[in-house]
């Protein structure tokens, strides 16, 4: 399927500098550009590539101000990530081949209901009680236990393992490996230090338009619920411990976790690596850089914080500044 | 099902406060208690809910003295955190409705014994000259390897793959995703600097009384085997590594790495977050704080540790302090 | 099986020091010798075992001068640990017993071709377009996705999911619940701070003589490919984020993570608990150490570094030394 850019810049609502009659027919990151590619320039740090890249054409920003020459063709938007990330959601409803019906060798349980236009692969099973509603894609190898609900649109890739109980929402992604109502991590040592198991009598509930990385874990709650909020996004291997609460529209990034009953609020942004301890609240608007150790609530919206102990991000800056500064300081004496 | 606080008092050893004829049907955390629940009271931070829950009956310490007037009916115990565990595993064992027999679309191997009394989901497959004792409980899609042992009343959560040799005790708890007995990651460099896999001819061994978190993965041992002591309790995504050994009763929480032919003793508490370098010994009863890089042995048993570089707890916490003090001391400059 | 000291010592090219006609038939650890056994003494941490071992031989490094009396038979060569991978690598060939064939319950679809000289176990599915060439094994309840491509005498564990359009080379090693393709982290937020999912459009390419990690996931690109060297070592629970590229022979070890678009060199050596930010480049030949934050570009290459921030390795040693100093002191006012 070839576009003309004159297509696309009514597509995405930009404002097209060249010739609005190039086809392309690909997409390629602007250091990889092609003739028939379309790229997009949205980390400055690749600007230089504009000014050499074969594709046929580039979305840019609206306040981009080329410094040399430029002989592909531009697109100016609002905000290019967010007009390729648009263009290619449009490319991939024309060239997707979704999959419905049920596939041979695939297990549901006789009180479970799956709706018919759902895709249910080989090898996976729906146990007693749960209710997958329509338009559903559960790929191949999919564990889901008793009296789970899965809402409309939602797409559960191969192996992700959903524990009884739990209630995921409407237009989720949930990527392969992925496991959602794992027992909390809950023991209480008697009297001889030996350990026995606190049972783990809650459930997970996730709301609409998330998403859940491959091989990530969220615990089901002790009593009650963990719960994940609308529009969340986690990453790949995050935790997600017993009783926790993700706002809505909140970003987890790889490899964080977030130990038991603590509470993060709405949008917030968490980069990689980092750790939060259990029974602590994160206000809403929150900003945590990577490999941080949260260890204490933070009651301000809209703060940026980063580093161990968790500093605000101009003490963490000036921090290791003089860390660097001290060492050098010491190695001179 | 409903129970008479008189009849749970007794049930737990507690000493009631209130009411016994009040009926509690369910559990709920106190911040969210509702009349028919019984909450408890174990971490001090939520002491405040106790004076306002809705629910019908709280668990508390003996030592509990309330500050203000309470409305709910206490049950006292030694500690409440181990007394609803206990209420909740009699729940739990009242309500269960535990499979046996083995469901379509399974595969033994010939050579392999499964009891009769075992539950075997699925789409798992037990492979040659394997051994599951009674009353274990395989879910689907499950794979277990050749020679392979488990041991009676241990319940396998779906997708737990258990590589070739691997011995697993009694009352183990495998949760969904996690991995047993991979290759350990050993790799000599030739001449040319290209890595020559070095064979893993080892096995794993789990105790009686474990419990394996979800995509938690164990690496079989170089030769030998990679231990893990009775009563163990590892979180989701912790990583054990190749001739690991880890001691009776200790606990390891999420997001944590013991590398390769690392020794850590009985007892031992390891929070989230913390790395261990190999060919190291932990001694008994050693605690590691959050995030920790522990890269040297530690001799003396039952000591506190936290940071990096790894410090006595108490040295650690001045740590913290001067570190601030520092930056500040130096932005004033 | 048994094998003469004479008969190994000519297999890995050693100079023996001792009966050339003493037979042995397994690997021992020389901290665990047996009679029969036969050890190796890499790390000279463990020296002190070798006086004491009762293994009938152990494999030195042709620099090893005892300093007492050794009662055990030597084999000494350029690199024991090199050399009793090899001796290892024999022993496996002979004893390993490898599948081939189809076995039940498992689906190729009507595009995929799957050469006839494959394992293909119970509960496996290969997608449409597919190509698995000679002699891979792939082993029960892996997901192969659609155009998916898998080189000659590849080893896919049980569980492992590969998403569409992946390619994998020929003689790599793919643990279980290792994931391959899953979507890139990418996500724009809205003018209302609703993040739409960017659609992941690329693929992941994978070189030859690769080993990935158990539970390690691996994200397919934007646009363009994640590219993974030959040669790569991938240890248990890495994360490799969308559009990264790891050159030929890099080592990274468990729970390190490397976020989008980051290229790391080839033969560089990554410790454990690692994270790298998005967007830079790392020189060839780095190394870095455990638990390290590189959030910057390394352009010099064959360099070592360690700690958060990042610092050369001389450095970070007196950093880690000057930091215990200014406590102490601290604490002395």
């Amino acid at each position: 399927m070839k576009f003309s850019l004159q297509q696309i810049a009514h597509l995405i609502g930009g404002d097209l500098r060249g010739d609005g009659n190039i086809l392309v027919h690909d997409f390629a990151k602007i250091e990889e550009g092609k003739p028939g590619c379309i790229s997009f320039l949205g980390n400055p740090k690749y600007e230089n590539y504009i000014y050499s890249t074969s594709s046929s054409a580039v979305i840019v920003s609206k306040n981009f101000e080329p410094r040399k020459e430029i002989t592909t063709n531009l697109i100016a938007v609002e905000d290019p990530y967010l007009a390729i990330g648009n263009l290619m959601s449009e490319y991939q409803k024309l060239t997707k081949n979704q999959k419905t019906g049920r596939e041979d060798f695939s297990v549901i349980k006789e009180t479970a209901k799956v709706s018919e236009n759902c895709f249910l692969g080989s090898f996976s099973y729906v146990s007693e009680g749960s209710i997958v509603e329509e338009n559903v894609q559960i790929f191949p190898q999919v564990f889901i236990g008793k009296n789970v609900k899965i809402g409309k649109n939602t797409i559960i890739y191969s192996g992700v393992k959903i524990y009884d109980g739990t209630e995921i929402g409407d237009h989720c992604v949930i990527h392969s490996g992925a496991v959602v109502g794992s027992d909390g991590f809950g023991f209480a040592p008697d009297a001889n230090g030996v350990y026995q198991d606190i049972p783990q009598l809650g459930i997970v509930i996730i709301g609409n338009h998330v998403s859940i990385g491959a091989n990530t874990t969220i615990d089901r709650a002790t009593m009650g619920a963990t719960l994940i909020g609308n529009g969340v996004k986690l990453d790949n291997l995050v935790q997600i411990g017993h009783n926790v609460e993700i706002g809505d529209n909140t970003v987890i990034a790889s490899q964080s976790g977030v130990a038991g009953s603590t509470k993060i609020g709405k949008s917030c942004l968490i980069a990689g690596q980092v750790g939060f301890v259990g029974h602590i609240t994160i206000a809403d608007g929150t900003k945590i850089g990577a490999q941080s150790g949260v260890s204490k609530s933070i009651t301000k919206p809209n703060m940026s914080f980063s580093g161990r102990p968790l500093l605000p991000i101009n003490d963490y800056l000036k921090q290791q500044v003089a860390l660097r500064k001290i060492f050098v300081n010491d190695n001179k004496k």
